[in-house]
C-alpha cells in the first residue's frame, strides 16, 4: 500500500510538473509577445497612458518569472524531500533556476532595442529628487532613480529587457530580508541558545570582527598585489576591502541547519550553529555600515585618522545598541489581551514587528537588527501572552513569509549571476577572496574554540570545530549587502565576487554536509531530551547569565507577561503596593487555577507552575511572602534554572502530562521536598 | 469572576492604547525631526546618496504612520467588539483615524518649502519613460511617473509632504485589492451561492449595468445643468458619466455583512448580497474599463458611434470571459500532491493565486477578476486537495491578508480626504450623484426582484427588498477603480464626490444596520440548519444549475480532485480504460476506507460518501457498475443535490459523526433504502 501511494504521488507529482513546465513556456511566450506589442505601441503612438500600461503589463511577466520560478523550486524540493535526497537544498535548488532563467533572458530572448529612451544635456545644476520637465506646454514628472556611470550610458539604453528584471536592490533590504532575520529570532530554540550564550556571543561579535579585519586585511594585500601586476582597472581602497570583510563575515547556514535538523545532530552544535549565524548578521550589517561611514576629513580622503575611526567605532556601538535597544523596547511593548479575537492578534502582533523594522529605519538605526532583537524578545516575552490560536498563526506565517522570501533571494542570485549588467570578474581577486574567506573563518573559529574551551565545562570539541569552519556558508544577508551598493568598479567586483562565494557555499559546503557529518564522526540521530538529561550540570551555565535570568524570571516575565509568579512573591514585602500594581490579575488568578488550560501552552510554563509550586508551599508553611522571598530575589538555584531550560523547548511533546508526571527518565526532576507535595 | 475578568481586560486594554498614542506621538517627533534634517543636510551637501538615504527614511516614517494606523484601528476594533458596539465596524474606525491623521497632516505639520525641486524648461520632443541627466559630467538617472497639470506645477513644489503620504494608486489596485477579491471568492458560502446563483448572477450581471447606466444618465442631466448654470469648470462628457456609473456600481457592503454574520440573520439574505457584491466588483471593474476603451474615431471623439460601443461591448465580454476562463483554469491547475509538507503546500497555494493575478495582467485581462474566479474555484477544488493543515492555514493566511489590506484602504481613503491635493468637491454635482446613487440600486434591486420573485419558489420579501437596496455600501473596490486616474477635471471631481459616497454609505447606513434589521422585522439569530431543513423544497434550484451541478460532480470533481466517486462508476462502461487513467487512485482507495480520516474533513464529503455509499451497494448487487451508472450520469436526484449543498458548509461542526448519524432533525435524509444498510 505504501508502495503504491508513492507510485501515485509520484506520477502525480511529474505530471503536475510537467503542467507547470508548459505553464511557464506559455509565459515565457506571453512575456516575448508583450514585448513586442509594446514595440509596435511605441511606434504607433507615444501616448504615455498606453505606455505605462505597456509597462505595467511588462512588470506582471517579470514577476510572473520569478513566481513560477518559485512555483518550480517549491515542487522540486517536493519531489526531492520525497525521495530524502539531502545534498542539494531547496536555496541551492532555487539558485539553480534562478541560473537557468537568467541564461534564457541572457542569451534566449531579443529584445530590440528601445528607443524611448533619452539622454537630456541641457544645463542643470544639481540633481533633484524630482523633476518636472516641460514637453510643449505639458508636464512630466520624473523620479530620481540613481547616478549612473558615464561609460554604462550607452548599456543603459540596451538591455532594456535585462534591466526590466533587476529589482531595487533596496527590496532586498526593506523587505525581503525583514522577515527572514525576525523568523530566524523568533524560532531560536531558547534552551540551547542560552545555555551556550557566553560562547554564541564570542563567535557572533569578536568572531565577526575578527574575520572581518583578517579578509580585509588580506584582500588588502591581494589588491595591492594585483596593482603591481596591473590587473586592477580602478580605485581600491583598504575601506573597500574591509567592507568586503564585513559582508562576506555574515555566515548564513540555512541549508547545514535544514539537514541538522533533519538527521537530529547534536543540539549543542546546533545551537552554536544557529545562534553565530543569526547574531552575526546583524554585526555584519552594522560593521558594514559603520565602515561606510568611516571618512577622515581633509584633503586626501582615503589615509587612516583616528578621530574617523573612533567615531566609526562610536557608530558601530551606537547604532547596535540603539537597534537592539528600539527591537527589545517594542518586543516588549507588543503585550496583547486581545486572546478572544485570534485575527486581530495575529494582526497587530504582525503590524507590531513590522513598525519595528520601520522605526528604527526611521530613527536611523538598523532596521534588520531591531527586528532580529524584537522576534527574540517577542518569543521570550509576548508569546506567552498570546492565545494558542495565535500562537500558531504567528508561527506559521512567519515560517511561510521565511520561506518564500528566501527561496526569492535565492532564485534572484541565481538569475543575477546572468542579467546582472556590471559583473567585473577578476580571477586573481576572487582567487583571493576565497582563501581570505577561508582564512577569516578558521581564524574565527579555531582561536575562539580554544578560548572558550578553557572555561566551558562542556568542550567545544574539534570535530565540531571543523563542522563550524565547514558551515560557514554565505548567503542572503551577504548577498543583499553587496547588492546595495554597485556603484563604483570595487563595488562591482566585489559583488561579483561574493556570488561566486555564495554558489560555491552553498552548493559545495551545503551539499556535502552529511558526508562531513559523518567523516567528522559526528553523532546523529541524538534525542534531544536523553542527550540533555545526561549534561545537566551545574555550574554550566555563566554566572552571569544566571544573574540575568533571575531578574527575568522574577521580575521582568511577570511584569510582562501572565504567565510568571505574582511580584508580590518575589519583591520584597515593603514593595508590597507597587507589586500589586504592577502584577497581571490573571498571575493571581493562576494562584486558584494550577492547571489552568492554557498556561499548559506557554512556552516556559514547565518550570514556571514548578517554581510556583514552591512558592505557594513554601507560603502556606510559613504564613509570609518573606520566607520564599529571598531564596527566588537571592537568585534560583541551577536546579531551577537548568530545569526551566530544559522543559522550555518541548512543551508540545509532554503537553498536559507534564504537571502530573514529568517525563525526563533519567533523574526524577522533584528532588526538592516542597514538590514531592503536588505528587500524588 | 467574569466581571473582574472584563475590568482587569479594559484597564489593561487603555493602558495599552496610552502606549501607542505615546508611540505614535513620538512617531510624529520622529517625522518631523527626519523632515528637518532632511532640510539640513539639503541646504550643507547635496550627495545623491545621502539623499537616498535621508527619503529612505522619510518612507519609513511615512509608512509607520500608517502602520501606526492600523494598529490604533485594531486596538479600538478590539474595545468595540469587547463591548459589543455594533454600529461602528472596524472598516468605519479606520477610516474616522484616517481623516483625524489627514486633518494633523494638512494642516498641523508646517514642512518648509523644498527646495531641491526644479523645473526643467529644455526642449524635449517626447516624454519618454526613463531619462538621463547629464550634471556636469555625472549621469542620473530619471523615471516617468506621469503627467501634471500646467497649473498644479506650483503646488506640486508646495506641499511636498503631503505628497509623499500619497500613495501610487496603482499599489490599490495590483497589491491591496488581489488578496481582498481573492479572500471574498474563498470564503463564497458555497450551498448557499448556490441555491440563489440565478438571483445572484441577475444582481450582479444585470443589475450592474443597470445602474451604471441609470446613474450615467442622471449625472449626465446634473452635469448638463451644471453647465447651464455655469457651476462646470471643465469638460465633462457622457463617457465620464457612465465610467463615474459603473465605478459608484460596485458595492462592499463589508459593515452589513459582518453584522449579518454576527446575527445571524437570514442566510439567503446573507447569499445574495455577499454574492452580488463579489460579482459585481468584477463587473464594475470590466465595465470601467471598457467604457475608457470607447473612442469613436474621426474628429469629434465623444459622439455617439455604433462600432466604438460594439468594440467596447466586444472588449466587456471578451476580457471578462478571458479573466474568468484565466482564473478558473489557473485555479483547477492548483492541484497539489503535498500533503506531507503544509508548508510547501501553502506556499504553492499562494504562489498560484499570486500568479493567476499577473499572468491575468500580463496577458491584458484583469487579475481582479481572475483573482476572483480563481478563488471561487480553489476553494470548490482544491480545497479539498490540500491537508487539512493547509486548509487552516490557507484559510488564516488569506483571512488575514484580506484584513490587513482593507483597513489599509480604509484609513487611507480617510487620510486622503485632506491629503489630496486637487480635491474638486462641486455641491450640486454632490447632490446630483447621491440621488443618483440612490436611484441606480433602486432601480437595479425592486425591478430585478419583482422579475426574480416570478421564476422563484421561495421569494425574495419586500423586507429583504429594502434591506438590499440600503446595503448598497460602496468601499474598496469603488475607491481603488476613482483613484486610479484622477488627471483630469472630471475624473477628480468624480473622485472627490466618490469618497463622500463612501464615507455616507459605509459610516450612515452601515452604522444603521442593527436599525434597518428590526425596523424591518428580519428575523436575527436564525439557525442555518433548522432555517435549511425547513426549506429543502425539491424544485428550487434551477435546472441549468442542476446540469452543471451533476457534470460537476460526476466528471469535473473526481478527475480534479481526490475525492469524487471513481470515473469508472460515473463514465459508460465503454470509457473504461479513459476513466481508469484520469481518476485519482486514491479515489479507488477510498473505495476500501470509506471513514478514511481526511476525507471526513473535506468541504463536500458529506454527500460524497453518502452518494459513494450508493455506488458500492448497487455495484454489490448487480456486480457490475452500470446498474448504477445511469443513475449517475443521467442526473443524481434533487435531493441528493440538496443534501451536498446542505451539507457542504458546516462540515466542522457535524465532523466524524455525521456519517453514522446524520445531525438534520427534521426529516431523515436517508430516504433512500440503499442507504439505510450503512445505519446499523
Amino acid at each position: 500500500m505504501v508502495f503504491r501511494v508513492t507510485v501515485n504521488s509520484a506520477w502525480r507529482a511529474t505530471r503536475t510538473l510537467w503542467l507547470l513546465v508548459l505553464v511557464s513556456l506559455s509565459v515565457c511566450i506571453c512575456v516575448c509577445r508583450a514585448s513586442s506589442t509594446q514595440e509596435d505601441s511605441a511606434m504607433e503612438n507615444i501616448v504615455t497612458e498606453k505606455k505605462a500600461e505597456e509597462s505595467h503589463r511588462q512588470d506582471s511577466a517579470d514577476l510572473l518569472i520569478f513566481i513560477m520560478l518559485l512555483t518550480l523550486t517549491i515542487l522540486t524540493i517536493w519531489l526531492f524531500k520525497h525521495r530524502r535526497f539531502r545534498f542539494l537544498h531547496e536555496t541551492g535548488l532555487a539558485m539553480i533556476y534562478g541560473v537557468l532563467v537568467g541564461v534564457v533572458l541572457r542569451y534566449g530572448i531579443h529584445v530590440p532595442r528601445d528607443i524611448s529612451n533619452a539622454t537630456l544635456s541641457c544645463p542643470v545644476n544639481a540633481s533633484p529628487a524630482t523633476l518636472l520637465i516641460n514637453v510643449s506646454g505639458k508636464f512630466y514628472e520624473y523620479t530620481l532613480k540613481g547616478e549612473i556611470n558615464a561609460n554604462e550610458v550607452d548599456d543603459v539604453q540596451d538591455n532594456e529587457m535585462l534591466r526590466k528584471v533587476t529589482f531595487d536592490p533596496e527590496v532586498f533590504f526593506n523587505i525581503l530580508l525583514p522577515p527572514i532575520i525576525f523568523h530566524a529570532g523568533y524560532s531560536l530554540k531558547r534552551r540551547h541558545f542560552f545555555r551556550n550564550m557566553g560562547s554564541i556571543l564570542a563567535y557572533a561579535f569578536l568572531g565577526t570582527v575578527i574575520s572581518c579585519f583578517v579578509i580585509g586585511l588580506l584582500m588588502y594585500g591581494c589588491v595591492m598585489l594585483m596593482k603591481q601586476v596591473g590587473q586592477l582597472d580602478g580605485d581600491f581602497f583598504f575601506t573597500d576591502c574591509l567592507f568586503f570583510g564585513a559582508i562576506v563575515s555574515a555566515t548564513d547556514p540555512v541549508t547545514v541547519l535544514a539537514i541538522f535538523n533533519e538527521l537530529q545532530v547534536d543540539v549543542d552544535l546546533y545551537a552554536l550553529l544557529f545562534g553565530e549565524s543569526v547574531l552575526n548578521d546583524a554585526v555584519a550589517v552594522v560593521l558594514s555600515s559603520s565602515i561606510v561611514a568611516y571618512q577622515p576629513q581633509g584633503d586626501n580622503s582615503h589615509t587612516f585618522e583616528v578621530m574617523a575611526m573612533l567615531k566609526s567605532f562610536g557608530m558601530f556601538l551606537g547604532v547596535f545598541s540603539g537597534s537592539f535597544a528600539l527591537g527589545v523596547a517594542t518586543g516588549v511593548f507588543t503585550f496583547t489581551k486581545l486572546r478572544d479575537f485570534p485575527l486581530l492578534e495575529t494582526a497587530l502582533f504582525f503590524l507590531m514587528s513590522w513598525s519595528t523594522f520601520l522605526l528604527a529605519e526611521a530613527c536611523g538605526f538598523t532596521g534588520v537588527v531591531a527586528v532580529l532583537f524584537c522576534g527574540i524578545t517577542q518569543a521570550h516575552y509576548t508569546f506567552n501572552n498570546l492565545s494558542p490560536d495565535s500562537q500558531d498563526r504567528t508561527k506559521q506565517l512567519f515560517e511561510l513569509l521565511n520561506f518564500l522570501a528566501e527561496n526569492f533571494i535565492f532564485s534572484y542570485m541565481g538569475l543575477t549571476l546572468f542579467t546582472f549588467q556590471n559583473h567585473v570578474f577578476n580571477p586573481m581577486f576572487i582567487v583571493g577572496a576565497f582563501v581570505a574567506v577561508f582564512l577569516g573563518r578558521a581564524a574565527n573559529i579555531y582561536p575562539l574554540s580554544f578560548l572558550l574551551n578553557l572555561g566551558r565545562r562542556n568542550k567545544i570539541r574539534s570535530n565540531f570545530q571543523h563542522m563550524m569552519m565547514f558551515a560557514g556558508l554565505r548567503g542572503a544577508m551577504t548577498f543583499a549587502l553587496s547588492i546595495r551598493d554597485t556603484a563604483t568598479y570595487a563595488r562591482q567586483m566585489m559583488f561579483s565576487t561574493t556570488l561566486l562565494v555564495v554558489f560555491f557555499t552553498v552548493w559545495i559546503c551545503g551539499g556535502g554536509t552529511t558526508q562531513m557529518l559523518s567523516c567528522q564522526r559526528i553523532r546523529v540521530g541524538v534525542d534531544s531530551d536523553q542527550d540533555n538529561s545526561r549534561r545537566s550540570t551545574k555550574h554550566e551555565s555563566a554566572w552571569l547569565f544566571r544573574i540575568w535570568y533571575n531578574f527575568d524570571h522574577n521580575y521582568l516575565k511577570p511584569i510582562l507577561t501572565h504567565s510568571g509568579p505574582p511580584l508580590t512573591a518575589t519583591l520584597p514585602p515593603c514593595c508590597g503596593p507597587l507589586a500589586r500594581i504592577l502584577t497581571s490579575p490573571q498571575a493571581y488568578e493562576n494562584e486558584c487555577q494550577l492547571k489552568d488550560d492554557d498556561s499548559d501552552l506557554i512556552l516556559t510554563d514547565g518550570d514556571i507552575n514548578l517554581t510556583y509550586g514552591d512558592i505557594t508551599v513554601s507560603t502556606d508553611a510559613s504564613g509570609a511572602h518573606t520566607s520564599s522571598g529571598p531564596a527566588f530575589a537571592g537568585g534560583a538555584t541551577s536546579d531551577d534554572l537548568d530545569r526551566e531550560l530544559t522543559y522550555g523547548d518541548h512543551e508540545l511533546v509532554m503537553r498536559g502530562t507534564r504537571l502530573v508526571l514529568p517525563m525526563d527518565d533519567s533523574e526524577p526532576p522533584f528532588t526538592d521536598p516542597h514538590h514531592r507535595l503536588h505528587l500524588p
